[in-house]
């Protein structure tokens, strides 16, 4: 069973003596990142990628590299190394994944381009364990520059279809190696704030029999001798679990919109952070749950993802996210007016255009030094028919849209729980009833009173680190020209 | 503002005393598990479903109920209640949520019937917030009584249909809300136990531009001017992570599968738990970790699950789930001789069937006493053409089934990780390259050894409690027959 594991791991050469690495060899791999002052003079093992090759004489000086950390690796003619040892070793492709035993030195200069800068390696024995194509789609270096860097110099940035198209080593860089493990950090925030305040996980199906809102941007599915459609919105199932009594749901899953939309922030295929929940008295309440949800997750990310937050802003430099407690809400009227104000022309009732809700976003920046706020009480005739009408105001809804440096991130409401009041408000936008049937039918037999809100995960990260488009922070983003990889 | 979230809510009548209800009124709303002799003679507010209603004479007995927990609430006419108020309150319908002001009383005999056996309220005032339809389609006593019991009596049991079909009502179950409490805990177990690990949560996309394994049971969705494809697992997207250097990543989400699949554990569309990893030498540090994420789900199931595991077993009878530390490992050339020796005739590299499954599961219990098992070493003739063959033996491989009370919940590999084997091992299973290009290319840069699994959630779910379809842990099941609700 000797080779069980790494059989076919690429070649297994080394110019000092060919080496079976053994069934779970007695061998401790170092991670990079530990390689510090006080392993100085210890023999380790360690597995790693080539970041960067150079032969010099008798010498060659990798560059070692475990996702953001690397370090300096010699490899030299003398006691411990062959001349065919250092010539196998220069040969070794960028990007191949290899072990070394080494000895760790403290050296006397820093080297200030790795991440471990007091220390390098004296190779004594190399392996390759996978070997990269030696032409590679695009370079690291490239892929992390600032735009704008060296172009004098006439170095290269990577254009964004490059990134996609060969997502597997874009997704090796530093920038894309910190956005989605804050990514990562998003969804825990989410689920352990929500679960902490007794909010209970739902999963909901993405197969559906019927779009719930009319049939627009919705992707059709075969299903066997029939065909059904991809959820636009867990939102109809989130809202049977409240009238099936689990009071406070939450999910985190794919939605899906058939959207011809070629924009920054729009993409076909998202991951939604759904909320739904009951509530006594006013569905300021639910507003008051998901915004500390919100400052929750941007606490987090501020305490324990600051390094993250700093390797992105290296590429790609941004304002510190800024947000209040308690978070802002302001009445639609407000923001009418205050872009009114900034002489913007539109009517009480009119939707926010994009470009008006990004002017909107910096002057609430101006006026109350936020990136986070909610603005409340949207007109009645831009919501969804199942939204409820403010009861004080018939051309307003207790609805409400979150936005973050001055993009939508959430929309939500209270939803109208009463069957017949739902039946009107679905005539009124010329529904089909046949069609909502099952929804209308699940608030026949008891619903209390509830609201919820859906948030787009992508918008979150990118917005949060001020990036500029929702491709960098979806990891296989799908678009209406983009299925692949 | 002041009706404002209770608009459309109901009718807000009561016999004492028509009241609107105030924004935000100054009243704590207590909870029915919270009602105990502590609160005895204490005024307090509550909001519930009507669970059931009795009147006799002057006096009307309701049951109030929030989720498993429930209260005898008594109105009567006297100083606190007049004859037309006692009247309303019997004809307020079941499943009907109320606000109740009532006095807290100790009993002088328990109510057997109720969660809170020590106390009964005495109302004063009471108020429809949602009123449910006369006539349930189930009736909630029915859906909770154990297959059998009753009979006699002519007490009916609700087939699954009926629930499926009314699934609102029918999740409102003492059993319901407990199985799907514990499937919520099970999510929550598996992401913070390999959480720290080390593992980072990925989001892989569901539509996808090529059926990886050849195009069988895969659901076809139109895609713009195009079409493309449900994912059947995110197998290709976890892979592309680890060789994008995420080292080990897990996922949660929907994987869909176009089978036509009629049994008690086939979904259309189900939820995957995922893991992947790359591993330092031996295939073994997977299934360890794999294994050892199910022992603390186990673990953390027995430890803080009892109350809805016992809910459960009420209606469900089933022995405590067992399992070993460290997790029983048998290879697959054991299996089949403990088969063969039970009488079943197989050859060596015969996949197992779905009964002799059953049979294997029942063998090891007896031999080892476990209900949870892996089985390694899998034929490699059975297994998917990325499966890396075993080295030591070309007729098997590095794969592994996870076994729960006899039947699978997570089926895992190591992958091949070297483009050329790759190549090589799907011309054999007759796969068009081309199609798996993109996929293949993914190994093509350096790729660490690696495997990983996916787990079926509402599997788990079923066979940890001991129930026996699959429909019973999905909340809205879809299977080739059903897409609704």
């Amino acid at each position: 069973e000797g080779r069980d594991s790494l059989h076919a791991g690429g070649e297994m050469e080394e110019a000092k003596s060919f080496e079976v690495i053994k069934y779970f060899p007695d061998r401790e791999l170092v991670r990079v990142q530990d390689l510090t002052p006080e392993k100085a003079d210890q023999l380790i093992w360690l597995r790693a990628r080539v970041h960067t090759s150079r032969a010099k004489g008798k010498q060659c000086f990798l560059v070692l590299r475990q996702q953001q950390f690397n370090v300096q690796a010699l490899v030299a003619v003398g006691d411990r190394a062959s001349k065919q040892m250092v010539k196998f070793a220069a040969n070794i492709t960028k990007e191949s994944i290899v072990d070394v035993e080494a000895t760790v030195r403290k050296v006397e200069q820093k080297i200030e381009s790795c991440s471990q800068q007091d220390v390098e390696l004296h190779v004594e024995r190399i392996f390759v364990i996978s070997q990269a194509e030696p032409r590679l789609p695009l370079q690291l270096e490239d892929a992390v520059r600032p735009d704008g860097e060296g172009e004098e110099e006439g170095r290269a940035t990577v254009n964004q279809d490059t990134r996609l198209d060969n997502r597997v080593i874009d997704l090796r860089t530093t920038t894309s190696q910190a956005v989605f493990r804050l990514q990562s950090g998003v969804c825990q925030l989410f689920r352990d704030t929500l679960t902490k305040k007794g909010f209970v996980e739902i999963q909901t199906p993405k197969i559906i029999s019927a779009a719930s809102e009319g049939g627009a941007n919705v992707f059709t599915v075969s299903y066997f001798k029939t065909s059904a459609f991809l959820a636009q919105s867990p939102q109809l199932y989130k809202q049977m679990c409240i009238c099936a009594d689990f009071d406070k749901v939450f999910c985190v899953g794919p939605v899906f919109r058939a959207e011809d939309s070629n924009t920054h922030r729009h993409l076909t295929e998202f991951v939604g952070l759904d909320i739904e929940m009951a509530f006594n008295y006013h569905y300021h309440e639910v507003i008051d749950s998901i915004t500390d949800t919100m400052v929750q997750i941007f606490k987090g990310l501020r305490d324990n993802f600051q390094t993250e937050i700093q390797t992105v802003n290296k590429q790609f430099p941004s304002e510190p996210f800024k947000f209040l407690e308690p978070t802002l809400r302001l009445e639609y009227t407000e923001a009418v007016a205050m872009l009114r104000e900034a002489g913007v022309e539109m009517g009480d009732e009119d939707d926010l255009s994009t470009p008006n809700e990004k002017l909107l976003g910096r002057l609430v920046k101006e006026k109350y030094d936020t990136d986070f706020y909610v603005l409340d009480k949207y007109p009645l005739a831009v919501r969804p028919f199942y939204t409820m009408p403010d009861p004080s105001n018939p051309k307003y809804s207790n609805s409400y849209d979150m936005f973050m440096r001055g993009e939508e991130i959430l929309s939500g409401a209270q939803r109208v729980h009463d069957a017949q009041l739902l039946t009107e408000r679905a005539i009124h936008h010329q529904i089909d009833l046949e069609k909502i049937k099952a929804y209308i039918d699940s608030f026949r037999y008891g619903a209390p009173p509830h609201g919820g809100g859906g948030i787009g995960l992508e918008r979150v990260c990118m917005l949060y680190l001020g990036l500029h488009n929702v491709r960098q922070t979806s990891m296989f983003p799908r678009d209406p020209k983009r299925l692949t990889p």
